[in-house]
Order: C-alpha cells, then sequence, then structure tokens
C-alpha cells in the first residue's frame, strides 16, 4: 500500500494532480467499476449489460442506436450485449412503434424481475461508494454531474 | 444521432438510469477522455504517461508503487509507462532519499518543460468539458469527487 497521510488519503493525493477533474472522475469511477461489478456478478450481469437492461426496463422504449449513443458503445459491442441477454430471455427485439424499421430493446418480465434485484444491489454499492458524503452533498453531485453533461 | 430533447440531452437522459451516479461519472469521464487524449497527442503522451509526468514534476518524489497504488494501474503497466517516459528523456528512476531501496520517478528539465505545455492544454479541455457548469459549481464538483474519494 502507498504512504497515506492521518486521514488515510494517499500522499500523492497533495499535489496539484488532486486538482485535475478527469483525474479525480477515473479514480471515482474506477473504485465504483470494481465495486459494481463485483456486486453484478450474483446477476450474471456486469456494468454495461445492466445498463442495457435498465433501459429496457425503462418505458422509454430504447432503440438500438440511441443504447449505442447513449451508453458510448459502438453498434457492434450493443448488438452484443443485447443478443446476450436476449439468448438468456431477459430482454427482445421488438418492431418499434413509431418507427417501424427501428428495433426497439423492451425487457421480458423475466429480465424486469432480474433487474427489479439488480437495482437493489446497485443502489447499495452507490451508498458503499459515497459514504464519505453526506446525503445531501450526494444529490449536489449527480446534480452536477447531469449538468454538466446536458446542461 | 439520438433523437435529443430541446435542451440537447439525449431522449433516454430522461430515464431512472440517469440518476445512476456511476452511469454519469462512466459518461463524463468518457467523453473527458476522448477530449484529452486529443489534445495531448501533439505531446506524444495519452493521459496515463501524462499523469505519471505531472507526478514525476509534483516534487512529491513518488515512487513506483506509489504512482501504480494512486493511478489504480498494475506494477507491469507504470514500468511500462515509466519506461517509456524515460527512454524519451523526460523523467528518470532515482534512489529513495528517505528508503534508498524504492524507485523514486523524478521530471527531467525537458519533462518539466513538456508538462508545462501539456498543463495548460488540459487545461483548456477541461473547461471546455464543463462548459455547461458555471465556475462556482466547478470547485463544489472538484470538491465533492475529493471528498468521496478521500474524505
Amino acid at each position: 500500500m502507498s504512504v497515506e497521510d492521518e486521514a488515510g488519503a494517499p500522499r500523492l493525493a497533495g499535489g496539484a494532480v488532486a486538482d485535475d477533474i478527469g483525474l479525480l472522475l477515473a479514480k471515482l469511477r474506477a473504485a465504483g467499476s470494481l465495486l459494481n461489478n463485483k456486486a453484478l456478478a450474483e446477476f450474471g450481469l456486469r456494468e454495461r449489460s445492466y445498463s442495457v437492461l435498465r433501459l429496457a426496463c425503462s418505458g422509454l422504449e430504447p432503440t438500438q442506436r440511441e443504447l449505442a449513443d447513449f451508453l458510448a458503445l459502438d453498434p457492434s459491442q450493443i448488438v452484443s450485449l443485447i443478443d446476450d441477454l436476449e439468448g438468456r430471455g431477459l430482454v427482445s427485439r421488438e418492431q418499434g412503434r413509431t418507427d417501424r424499421r427501428q428495433k426497439i430493446v423492451l425487457a421480458t418480465p423475466e429480465g424486469e424481475r432480474l433487474h427489479a434485484k439488480a437495482e437493489v444491489a446497485m443502489k447499495e454499492c452507490e451508498t458503499t461508494q459515497l459514504s464519505l458524503l453526506a446525503p445531501g452533498e450526494v444529490t449536489t453531485l449527480r446534480d452536477l454531474l447531469r449538468k454538466a453533461l446536458w446542461g
């Protein structure tokens, strides 16, 4: 382990690098991924497949293209994730209701059930990961991240 | 492109998934990495090598082990990054002053000069990436990310 100060922060957190928001995002993100993927393993999911399933459960009826754009994955990655979930009976591809040429991705009842359980585990991970923040600070962090992305 | 609302947010941002802090971190992080690596290409650097160089310039005299821990990289990755920077004359491995068995990584004058230029470009990337936030909000975001990591 690295040398840490009295509060448990690594010594290198005292440098200017620890003011770089990109680095802070990367560190928090990496720690969260480890935690999330460990918890999701119980459900046969990983962060990406969980996000696809979650969006398929959202009522928003996402198209494959919207999923790829939103999750910043290339089309072949999203097809492979959907294929896997479809093969397990968790989602199905349906004809779009507004644009019939676009396939939308919907959760099956089995997918909804699995999602409900995984969602509880993910909320626990978020609470664990952000345990150093007060509840109001978690809300502020969420609002700022949303605003940075979408205004 | 995906369907967007009037403000430019993708339609899928309206779902519960857009409240998941892990997903928000991942999206902001992915967008930032693209921007940063594009800007760093001019200096023959990428985010990871820039972070190593930045820490070598910090005056904190990091050991290889501290760099690996802080940047969440495995030892072989950090050795390869340092080898590359050392081969380019940007950093050197020196004997630790407090613990002589530990090698520390220090920037050369050439490394300091390259870092100073890359740092300016990285600050511009941060400003660009967070242009939807007010300056005070950027400070709050930084403080919350630091607190979430280190208390």
